[in-house]
């Protein structure tokens, strides 16, 4: 299955209480797509980039066989600035600045050879950006999606005319509790499902993740790092890893689901290791796979004798 | 496997945001009691009660099974008692009241049938009387403690010898980062090992539980509830559950105590339906049985084709 990746591709300037590394490549469709790239599926990458966007940083697109070929640069203006501190625990972050440039008129127009994918894996973008890509294309696609607080508070209808048309939502914990408004999550999935994603994900952080799928959950567990080194991209990381895998086995069934949730979460789990998405570029499958059995062993129940 | 199981025996009063609970039953030790009678463990009570505390409660105890030799009646005092409310996502609370009473002055004196125990569980309490009661024991025992932040703030030093006689230190997340002063879980693990215990269980609430045993970290899901009721004793329902499955099954090998994380999280998943300690009268060894088989399909991964 080909996959299309539309977000955003950036600067990211991070700081973490182990370093700080200026200006590098970020952006959720660049996480996105070299996590999808990992485990070979085909990749076409939707952005734009200003007139300041180097080369090499697209060369580290094409170099993994990412398709630029829907990779606007606008010369207009400057790429997409984002810069975050985040604090001891690596759990909360402060956004230090946010300078949308060609971002703010960024509206998506897919190529021809764009418009019939088999999954279109839309990252944290404006609601009726997310809308016009789905609108672009043929609608066999099976569509994913991320979305985030600012999205919820402040498009609440253009993000629910969205959501109708998501086929798997991935969001956080508390951007669930926020957009059901409902504490308890299992409530919380229920009513998030009804406003249209038939399948749910809930990213929890050094939580793992719950899959809601069909009528069973799933609870994925996160990978027990010692050394985070920089959270950025994680998120982005799993999304691009999860459709990465239903495309490369071609399939959308609950095991399926459930297989994609641990190859996502298992590349993200290398993705912290370093600052920026330098990780997705030197992890290579036999790493990948050796870390899926990590993963497998980390939540394995021997049989139990009944009570 | 025989288990002396020492803590408080106490009145509640609980506030939720679905009801409120008068005086009715609670304490560290009422609750692992239950629990670990629920699947049939031999359990010795060594605690206090005051002279207020009603024969029914007794018999609540002793109608399970529960051998109360060791249950001392103070004619001296009032029954320690505590008042805690919920709030809205039942993550937190707020202490309302905590009267010591006839707990202020308890001074293990073990009967001489419970001084051969083959597992000895230990409520949150003062880390002196912990060490005590381990003193007091032909030291054969597997030792399982709890303990909580304010001993870990305010008695640091009587709870480091305590924990150099710990073979299975059970905490949750806060209180293992405050213990080793270290926000990474991982690496406060291998800080909290180094006091002691072998074993490290951390609780994360509704994320589950970690357990750190041997070489291996095993990630327990927490079964998704949608309706808690209230919290209260869900951890000490945990330490029976997970010493009466040791019990039972006579082992503490490492897939002996993964097994434990489970039953222990599956009987805490069913306390929490209901005010105080109720539902452990209930439950019945079916709906256990069910319940660890949920706990098994929540976090079964499907065999992942190599990447």
């Amino acid at each position: 299955m080909s996959i299309l990746v539309v977000g955003t591709v950036a600067f990211d300037t991070v700081e973490t209480p182990f370093g700080r590394a200026e200006r590098i490549l970020g952006g959720s469709a660049t996480y996105a797509c070299l996590a999808a790239r990992v485990i070979g599926a085909p990749v076409q990458l939707n952005a734009v980039v200003g007139r300041d966007f180097p080369e090499a940083h697209v060369a580290s697109l094409t170099d993994r066989g990412v398709d630029v070929e829907g990779l606007v640069r606008d010369p207009e203006g400057e790429t997409f600035f984002w810069a975050g501190r985040y604090h001891y625990d690596l759990n909360t972050r402060d956004t230090l600045a946010t300078h949308l440039n060609v971002l703010a008129t960024f509206e998506p127009d897919l190529p021809a050879s764009y418009r019939t994918p088999e999954i279109v894996c839309l990252g944290n973008l404006d609601p009726t950006v997310q809308s016009s890509v789905i609108d672009q294309t043929d609608g066999s696609g099976l569509v994913i999606a991320d979305t985030m607080n600012f999205w919820i508070d402040n498009t609440p209808e253009a993000l629910g005319e969205t959501l109708k048309r998501v086929d798997v939502l991935v969001i956080n914990d508390e951007e669930a509790r926020q957009l059901a408004g409902e504490p308890n999550l299992v409530r919380a999935a229920r009513k998030i499902r009804a406003l249209g994603p038939e399948t749910l994900i809930v990213k929890k952080g050094e939580h793992g993740a719950l899959l809601f799928c069909g009528d069973e959950i799933f609870s994925a567990p996160a990978y027990p790092l010692e050394d985070v080194i920089d959270p950025t991209g994680a998120g982005d990381t799993f999304l691009g890893g999860f459709a990465g895998h239903l495309a490369r086995c071609g399939a959308t069934d609950p095991d399926a689901m459930r297989q994609a949730v641990v190859v996502g979460s298992a590349l993200a789990s290398f993705v912290v290791e370093a600052f920026g998405p330098d990780r997705l570029l030197s992890v290579t499958a036999a790493d990948l796979d050796e870390r899926i059995d990590s993963f497998r062993r980390l939540s394995a129940v021997p049989h139990i004798i009944s009570a």
